[in-house]
């Protein structure tokens, strides 16, 4: 890809643009730029930038320090751009259409991976690079199967599970580590095979806890799974020693990627998700949604510390697209509401899935105010109660259908943190780059100019 | 002020900050660096990221064109940044206390203008441009005495506006222009003073209609003052042909007020505010919010078109904070809803202003059909109409306390849009420069930072 087509992709139109670029004209980045051997690119999912605010809030309050994303901004190390995220079939994409257009170059139907309105297949980016000898992999917080890694791996008319876990066995990239044993495990999978075993037949180290991942080594390609489904929050997580002791990090599993995959003398291209950023943003459920923000931040600091020693690397970090908009909002306790958001012991999602339609109100009362020290009232509890009589199952997220958003609802006037909803949004997003290549890195893109861009810099043909 | 020292406060502490530049080194900004002879200021006072989303996409669809603030990204014309926007007082600032961290250079506790918590009086920017014998003036489409002109203008330990407007009148700024005749007039003030004639008799030239302002020259200073409180909704403006003839456009303004201050040999320093982007946030009123956001991008091409051929001039446009974190909403009818939005032919304000506690439900029903094609239940038109039997007055945003919430609720389902509150926010915020100076700007900032940043690029002693 040549720039001068970058910039046109990211453009709506060509009318009346005028390339100009007053501040890194072509020829001074020609002669700056830095070789890019390996690229890991980093997607906080469903991160609005109200979720990107409060992270770095809440570790300037907690900790008196800013985020490292928001540091590497204060330090002048980084190159910012807005990025349009839209999907062929809506102005708001959901995660398959938006890792598609960064795997497959091309916005496809939300919904689907790297298929066109055809059935023409676009190759997903870690095929384009492993067969240019590079180690490939990617590392999540959530089903490794799920949207976002899914889009760098495989094309797929859908997002189920299962079969891309069948077609993740013959792909034999170097990492694929997160959540997700239920889509591999004999008991987990619907049509009860043994996928497991059958990884471990194909010549795959498989792990499935993280002591097994600690052992892991570059020899032969790897699966972890590290949890049935999603990974434990990283607020639940810090309550439970067995948590602690079963399942990584994403920083851990970060570190461990790194450490395997940059023995390959030809690079490597590493995608890290911190996925359930997402979720905790459809579950409207601020102390996980920040914790979960801040362990993206921790596995970021991880790639770029080596990055910075690297020297070769480029570090992408961003998300796919917003989701829920939420917001700290005015108001004479917005300070000490805000700080008592730190002092959550357990998500919302920990205490609904520990409700049942026999407890009382004021068992509901008891359980909220031991998990996050707010007393709700009791007609507010009996609300609560009565989603238990309408649970269901089914759909993407909160298949149970819990009152998240009820819940939210009610500790919005503790927390004085707001939702605009509990969906991905249309907002232009945050995208940051680090490193060599970074320079080229235009104010504003379209989600799948990165898929060239990458190409790009790395000198990868297409 | 030193360049590195911008650098340092725009920075939580000097903890572990190198002051490190890869793309735009000290030296080289020193060679490249035009002289900024004029600063034009501009204030979509109020706009979450959404809202400028919202604008784009908006424009996109109904134009098949960009905002002219996005455009300036694809064309890769601006440097952007991210801004703080906290206050003394609180991690959500008002519009007082941001307005005085760029006019005073000192973070305030919310409700003041440019007064320390010891009384200190910070000197307000805008005269020590006037002290250097540059043209200086304010121009927004509310009250010129509201807090975001105000915190340019004046020490205040309160944002009352009708005391403001009597500090103004020794000011003997260039220009002064927006709404608010009520703080000025005889009949609108509650000391009955008429300030409108001492504006006269001090030798303002003052001007009260669209066609008055015309007609006003570079002779004498300037007070124009075109509508009772804030000049109305770009949106309903449309649907009036007296509003249309007698209340100026902000793009009208900025270009009298340019046109006015430019003949000054030393240069001038000019506000421009969209303060009613945060009034339509404050009142979750979608197609109001976009139609200022749009007006203040109209206001923002006469600023570049300007700037573009005068070489000297640096044009900054941001926000002072966040408002309701509004965002189109994944579903089916994303897109669709969206458009529809773009049919509105008045705003909730125009709906919820013609409605008295006389209305049937069935009146309310067909008065926001007609106003906006959109077919509320009988339950929730009488759900609007309880709320006129408990109206109050009071509060510096919506005194009458119209059920503005409660029909933005109602309409999400219709438009697609949700809103986190009806507040500001602590949401970080776009920051843009075009022109020369602009590749100074580092890619995060302190509002406060902005203070010594227009003195430095303009070589203006504080």
């Amino acid at each position: 890809m040549r720039r001068r087509d970058f910039f046109k992709n990211g453009s709506l139109a060509a009318i009346g643009t005028q390339l100009f670029n007053p501040f890194t004209p072509a020829d001074t980045i020609k002669k700056k730029r830095g070789k890019v051997k390996n690229i890991i690119f980093m997607v906080s999912d469903g991160m609005s930038t109200g979720t990107l605010n409060m992270a770095d809030l809440m570790l300037q309050r907690q900790q008196g320090r800013h985020s490292l994303w928001i540091q590497l901004m204060h330090e002048n190390r980084i190159k910012r751009s807005f990025m349009d995220t839209a999907s062929a079939s809506s102005l708001v994409t959901d995660s398959a259409a938006a890792s598609s257009s960064w795997g497959g170059g091309v916005r496809v139907k939300n919904g689907v991976l790297n298929i066109g309105p055809n059935g023409e297949k676009y190759k997903p980016i870690l095929h384009k690079f492993k067969d240019a000898r590079k180690a490939v992999g990617c590392v999540t917080t959530v089903p490794i199967t799920h949207a976002t890694p899914a889009g760098f791996c495989v094309n797929s008319d859908s997002r189920s599970m299962e079969p891309i876990a069948v077609q993740y066995l013959d792909l034999k990239f170097d990492v694929l580590m997160g959540g997700g044993t239920n889509t591999f495990s004999k008991e987990g999978r619907s049509d009860k095979r043994d996928l497991l075993q059958d990884f471990r037949t194909a010549g795959y180290q498989v792990a499935l806890n993280r002591t097994e991942m600690a052992a892991l080594t570059a020899e032969k390609p790897i699966l972890g799974v590290f949890h049935d489904d999603g990974l434990p929050y990283a607020v639940d997580r810090a309550q439970s020693e067995t948590l602690k002791a079963t399942t990584p990090t994403l920083a851990e599993m970060t570190q461990k990627a790194i450490e395997i995959m940059q023995k390959n003398p030809n690079g490597f291209v590493l995608q890290i998700e911190s996925g359930k950023v997402d979720w905790a943003a459809h579950a409207n459920d601020v102390s996980a949604l920040i914790g979960e923000q801040i362990q993206f931040d921790d596995a970021l600091k991880v790639a770029i510390d080596f990055a910075e020693k690297d020297k070769n690397t480029l570090v992408i970090f961003t998300t796919d697209h917003g989701n829920a908009a939420p917001a700290l909002l005015s108001g004479s306790k917005a300070n000490a509401n805000f700080d008592k958001i730190a002092t959550y012991k357990q998500s919302n999602e920990w205490i609904l899935n520990g409700i049942t339609k026999d407890f009382t109100p004021a068992q509901i009362i008891e359980r909220i105010e031991a998990a996050q020290g707010i007393v709700i009232k009791p007609e507010e509890a009996l609300t609560i109660l009565s989603n238990y009589y309408l649970l269901g199952e089914g759909g993407i997220y909160n298949a149970r259908k819990l009152p998240f958003q009820k819940l939210a609802q009610i500790q919005t006037p503790f927390s004085s943190v707001g939702w605009a909803g509990t969906d991905h949004t249309a907002e232009f997003v945050e995208l940051s780059m680090f490193g060599p290549g970074s320079e080229l890195l235009n104010p504003f893109v379209k989600n799948t100019d990165l898929h060239n861009f990458m190409l790009d810099v790395t000198e990868v043909k297409a």
